[in-house]
């Protein structure tokens, strides 16, 4: 019987008989709100009863979503082809993530979610098969989709259905990579905006750190892929890596890591490629290292400590977790508490900025992010997604 | 506040308020068999724990039916072109209905199950669509889909699907009607094989009557449509009439109701349309008469009751209700319990022995099939459904 190493609760591992038993049979089940225990109950919710309620929504289409569950549930899809750090290992294989997420999103906010994995990893009939299913789901999460078809998808998707639509990988990381920044520069008393800040991996979620850090006011942001800087001298870069070079590396530097990360305050690992401890030493001191890689960070954390000021990974066994289920519960009930027709740019800097708040009386160096289970945090993005989503008017 | 005629409740009348106040919000939520309460309980069941599952299922797929839900889950599948008597009134307006019958499996046969309504009814996109999707569950019951569509969409999605696929409206009410002919001529001393036996209505659960009865050994069924009786003389038939044309009417009857119904021993009426008095007392004394429309039966059964000896109709608040909640849910349990490829002929026989099985001690003209709510039926029903499927060699 082996044992996981990053058991993520300080000290008692998690076995694999531990696992594999609370995986069995799955971790989802249909819940029923309304018993059906004894006639009266199957003739109201069933026939004759359900038929006033079909009768209504065909008369008012409107009602569907006072009468069904479809209006607030969560969708949770996936093709299987970027799955945690195991890579393209199809529906099947994933489906035990999208439950996990499906059971995340109950858990954290309350919402009703269904996974859906899908045998086809082709963009047009993905686009297809949601556009057939909307009168299904009253949103879409986006799960573990390859990058760069995970641009395309997320954007044909959003613009085919009237309801949120969003790839978790992209921007729940960036949502909360974001708020761990803020809470770093609270702690330490520096400007987010003058940072200089270097992103390993151009894949969904470094993409992604990138564009809402711009977003959110910061000058200087480099972007690496596996073959270094992207600069606008680059050649044969896809379109979303294109966009990206024009509008980050504002100092046009050209190169490998060690010529992004000298002197850089703040380093975000998105990439799994290891990042040794001489090219750290070479950052500004009192610097911010976030080595978020599962289950193996770009650089140990404790030896990350010795030239940064604040550290942070994935993991649960250190401080500082930067981890997604701070952002999508709450994004996505705000998005559907407020009647969202999408979810914007505004809407993921508000989740944001309430994940810092919730945080904001405890903020140390080993406190940049709420903890994952703190039961604040979801109800605080939900309440401050939906006014932004009232106050850019996408209700 | 009005009160809706058929209650189903034996005098106290469901109101609207008391219907729609069951339905706010739907009739599913997502339940958690493994409850995320804690940190350990966050890494087992998602990162960094459910690598480990995902890990096994990649390397051996057959994994996922053991460590998903998906294998046992059914997904209840319409495009809401037939729903109830309401007819094509779209995909939103029928998922109440869907979300009743999910509701159903889970109270019945504790099976999981998700309501999938689709914005089509084209059959190649939703055998498509389902094809794609087919990762994502174990079997499908396909709801409220209109005839003749139904007959060719269930035929398609059987032929590309490994799992195991039913339309309700079709073989759920077929056997039920056989289990309830049964149950007469067992309380009658009639012998089924003998019976001539009238169907009216030629839709999806007419063809199934039509075509079970013919599985089970008798010998002279006639079907009528709107125009009349089916008969090899008649011009202008879709294929199915055809076939059934071909299979039925020995006596090669042609003409109405009244022509059809002269001498018969049994009427099944599932065509809403009405049947009056004076035809019914042209059938042979001691007759069998079900009159099944939902909500207003083809015959009131006070009325058909002066010259059948035993009457059913499809409402609880009559005696000897025939209604698809004693087939379904067992037979769906039983077919995913055994493994089984697909539902045979032979497992829908077996469905319908064990309904009247379980009444056999019970039987009288007032009660022909068990109660819906017989919490024996769905476990005798899957036991005998299992056993077929094995015997059958189809797992």
């Amino acid at each position: 019987m082996a044992a996981y190493s990053d058991d993520g609760t300080n000290g008692r591992r998690l076995t694999e008989d531990e696992i594999f038993a609370a995986h069995e049979g799955g971790k989802l089940s249909t819940g029923l709100p309304f018993a059906i225990h004894d006639q009266r109950a199957l003739a109201t919710a069933y026939t004759p009863g359900v038929a006033q309620v079909s009768r209504a929504i065909a008369g008012d289409e409107t009602l569907a979503a006072q009468y069904t569950w479809a209006n607030r549930l969560v969708a949770v899809v996936s093709d299987g082809s970027a799955v945690l750090g195991l890579g393209d290992i199809g529906p099947r294989a994933a489906l035990p993530v999208m439950e996990g997420k499906s059971a995340l999103f109950k858990s954290f906010a309350g919402l009703d979610s269904i996974p859906l994995v899908l045998d086809t990893d082709d963009v047009d009939e993905i686009v297809e098969t949601l556009v057939r299913l909307r009168p299904t789901f009253g949103a879409v999460n986006l799960e573990d989709i390859s990058a760069p078809r995970c641009f395309e998808l997320e954007q044909r998707v959003v613009e085919a259905l009237d309801c949120p639509v969003m790839h978790d990988d992209q921007h729940g990381t960036a949502i909360v990579v974001l708020a761990a920044l803020r809470g770093a520069c609270l702690t330490l008393g520096r400007d987010l905006a003058r940072l200089r800040i270097v992103i390993t991996g151009a894949g969904a979620a470094g993409v992604a750190c990138a564009k809402i850090l711009l977003a959110a006011g910061v000058k200087d942001v480099t972007v690496l892929d596996s073959r270094g800087i992207l600069h606008t001298g680059r050649t044969h870069l896809n379109p979303i890596k294109e966009g990206l070079a024009a509008q980050t590396n504002p100092e046009g530097r050209s190169g490998g890591l060690s010529d992004a990360l000298v002197g850089a305050d703040a380093l975000i690992g998105v990439s799994s490629a290891l990042v040794p401890e001489d090219v750290v030493a070479t950052m500004k001191p009192d610097g911010i290292v976030f080595a978020l890689s599962n289950p193996d960070p770009e650089i140990t954390p404790e030896v990350a400590a010795r030239h940064a000021a604040v550290v942070a990974t994935g993991r649960s066994d250190y401080p500082n977790q930067i981890n997604n289920v701070l952002a999508f519960p709450g994004l996505f009930k705000g998005a559907l508490d407020a009647d969202a027709r999408y979810i914007s740019e505004g809407m993921k800097l508000a989740a944001a900025d309430a994940i810092v708040s919730v945080a904001a009386g405890q903020l140390s160096v080993d406190h940049i992010v709420p903890e994952a289970l703190d039961p604040r945090v979801a109800p605080a993005v939900a309440e401050a997604v939906a006014e932004a989503a009232h106050r850019d008017g996408i209700t």
